[in-house]
């Protein structure tokens, strides 16, 4: 079954890892927008960030030009605890399919957050540490962000505050323990430890929050306490640019075997996914050193690339944070109760947006329950339980797989496999009892959530 | 901090795995004891044993003298698939320590049963196969062998028959999920599909199961329907056997590196992982070729080697399986409620008895929130949540770095961090809410449980 040369499994050396992190805006000939203020529409300068953001993190985020950027040795420490990941060739995955496509992926899920967001967190945390500071708060939805960052704090000895929604604290108990035990605080949001956290409780005494909210009372306590500051796992350019050690590491490890990818592939929530592992070939692609096709999925209940608008829009729900031009679906934009497949985010990575929007990238959208009958098939293929945020990306490389069996092309297609499924079996058995259904917004639904757009010029 | 000729993980090429299985018991001087018939107290013979377990399996259960069993080209292609597995230098813990002992740690865990168990899973579904069956059966507790066998016998294309005990069918329903994703069907213990599961239930409408039961029901599925087997996922013979996989990776890496270890140590419920981490260091030491200290370790609740009876008992509280030679507790013993930490199992594999009972080994027991604290410690310095089982190993490994701490000895020890605790976030947080305490039996308790052993002479 195995092709001799290649190895089911491509472990890069310790040696071999990459030392820096690539910051493909310096390679984009139009930049991302600027964030800007919402009062003042004036783009956000480094002192304006300086009370939510650490210090170097805001430099990060700002910088066009830098390519790259040396990782610090302490992080190249604990990157070596859980990376590199492996790149693995989907043998079992081609034979299943009988195609004769070749499949690669990039599997980030071989550590306790579950998920890629590990890199960045520890990046962010170490950053933090770095400016002398004691802690840093977050929001977390399903879990897996806050997850990863109660690690990276634990390994730093760094206080980790996580605003985890009321309605995923209560019915996720189980991500809350992970982070409990790395010795984070998790806190239900809405909470009385925050005002805008009472105020809304005395709104509405009943409420199971919403991740708006949790950003809210996150941003609040990191502004109000000496010594803290706020961190977020996606969306933003620094995330990119620490996520980034994702394709680089894919890159070392195809070139190693003179592999040449046709399509890249990955799943497209916030971006940071995506974006790392895309950035080495997007940096080739617009240098004009080479081409690939690269195709963002994101699913047909949150459709921002496929449906949304390219315009400025606020990052949160609770419309504290500075606004990001991006495409979006608009801030008050929430998937249908029975999307289970994650991705939910109304936004996209400014960075991904406008490489869309320059025509760098394709985007595409599927509905869950065919993601989910992907999910399956891999599994049972490729023996991981996949996260059914990367099997967006699954469903599209065995569709792209299934269409070079009819053509008989021999594609190699690269994917992002970005972590596993073990804490979203609620979801699975939804699936497995035939109870899992498919929801498209309307046109009506999409146009009234535009209506609400900040207006900026 | 690192040291830099060791890598933080030691991967194996693919051309350097094992290519064979490693039987110990061909160099012990005292074979283990053999299985015998209940009611005759004569050996089991291979056809006594064909109506419940597969041929090929039979045959290397009975086979005391074969040193070395080469691992079909199918298997090894399903180990690629998620093996080797990582040998990982512990810096991290040995920083945070301050110990001058080197640890490694053999992980199990990155695959999606969480464990070592795929290990024996895939070689037990591959004979079943072979021999032309359609499918097996097996009982499941927790669920993680239920889960790696069914992940062995999708890749497969077998049908898979889990009976999983009542209470943790409704208390666990994640791994019930991960087990239906794979495609097996999962029946709640006792069920009306069985006869003796029918008895059951008309006898104690009630019951919520136990491990016992589920044992009967699978093994009456299996001899009551065409082309079906049973299979078991530890103390057998066989599994140590597929199991010893584990140790030979371990000592290849090790050897790769010059580097030899002082003391090994693993966790020991029914003995697979243990059995097979130790089986080439073992082999050494029965050979007069190498010394090495090698500790079991197991709960203070369920203390099968250090305060168990080296006799005759049977394998199953149902007791329809043959009889084991082996440290035991007593069919009937169960651990206490309030026991979370896994090895629940009251007697030892047949192997490794007669290696402890010839002094050979050595064994301890620690109460199970002495593991929960060493387990929490290592997650928070190697970034990985353990199986409260695995935790065990954990808690002796730093206590012997810290004797070195004491001593100045600079010692090498490895212990086998045998999988994840992403299913055990319940024990976890029991442990987080500070409301785990530990149980020990009584002398009366054992002595009262060892007078209902059956009498063999």
């Amino acid at each position: 079954m195995a092709n001799e040369t290649i190895p089911y499994k491509i472990y890069l050396e310790e040696s071999e890892m990459p030392r820096y992190w690539y910051n493909v805006r310096a390679d984009m000939k139009n930049k991302p927008a600027p964030l800007i203020n919402p009062a003042t529409h004036e783009p956000m300068s480094a002192s304006d960030l300086a009370p939510v953001f650490c210090d170097e993190l805001i430099a990060q985020e700002l910088d066009n030009d830098t390519r790259e950027y040396p990782i610090p040795q302490e992080i190249l420490g604990f990157y070596k605890m859980y990376r590199p990941s492996p790149l693995v060739r989907a043998y079992c995955l081609e034979e299943k399919l009988q195609t004769p496509a070749k499949i690669y992926y990039k599997f980030e899920g071989n550590n306790t957050s579950g998920s890629h967001k590990l890199n960045s967190a520890i990046a962010q945390a170490y950053y933090a540490k770095k400016q002398g500071l004691k802690g840093v708060t977050t929001e977390t939805g399903a879990g897996q962000w806050g997850t990863a960052l109660s690690m990276a704090c634990a390994y730093l000895g760094l206080d980790c505050k996580v605003y985890m929604v009321k309605v995923s604290y209560e019915q996720k108990p189980f991500r809350r323990e992970v982070m409990r035990t790395y010795g984070a605080s998790v806190t239900p949001s809405p909470s009385d430890t925050t005002s805008i956290g009472r105020k809304i409780l005395a709104e509405h005494p009943g409420t199971t929050g919403s991740l708006g909210c949790a950003i809210s009372e996150a941003v609040e306590v990191a502004t109000s306490t000496p010594g803290y500051r706020y961190v977020l796992g996606s969306v933003l350019n620094q995330v990119l640019l620490h996520q980034s050690v994702i394709g680089l590491e894919t890159k070392i490890a195809l070139d190693k075997y003179g592999i040449k990818p046709d399509i890249i592939i990955g799943c497209a929530g916030g971006g940071s996914n995506l974006g790392g592992l895309i950035s080495p070939f997007m940096g080739e692609k617009l240098r004009g050193e080479a081409d690939y096709r690269i195709i963002a999925v994101e699913p047909a209940s949150c459709p921002s690339f496929t449906r949304g608008v390219f315009a400025y829009d606020f990052c949160d729900t609770g419309m504290v944070c500075p606004l990001a031009k991006m495409y979006t679906l608009g801030a008050d934009y929430i998937p249908a109760p029975n999307h289970a497949g994650g991705l939910r985010y109304h936004g996209m990575s400014p960075v991904l947006s406008q490489l869309y929007h320059d025509g760098y990238m394709e985007a595409t959208s599927v509905p869950q329950t065919k993601v989910f009958e992907a999910a399956e098939f891999f599994a049972r293929s490729e023996g991981i339980l996949p996260a059914p945020e990367s099997s967006h990306a699954i469903r599209v490389a065995i569709d792209e797989a299934l269409k070079c069996k009819e053509t008989g092309e021999e594609k190699t297609i690269v994917f992002g496999l970005s972590g596993t499924g073990y804490f979203d079996l609620v979801a699975y058995q939804k699936f497995n009892d035939g109870l899992m259904d498919d929801y498209i917004p309307t046109d009506e639904e999409l146009q009234e959530s535009f209506s609400k757009l900040p207006k900026v010029d």
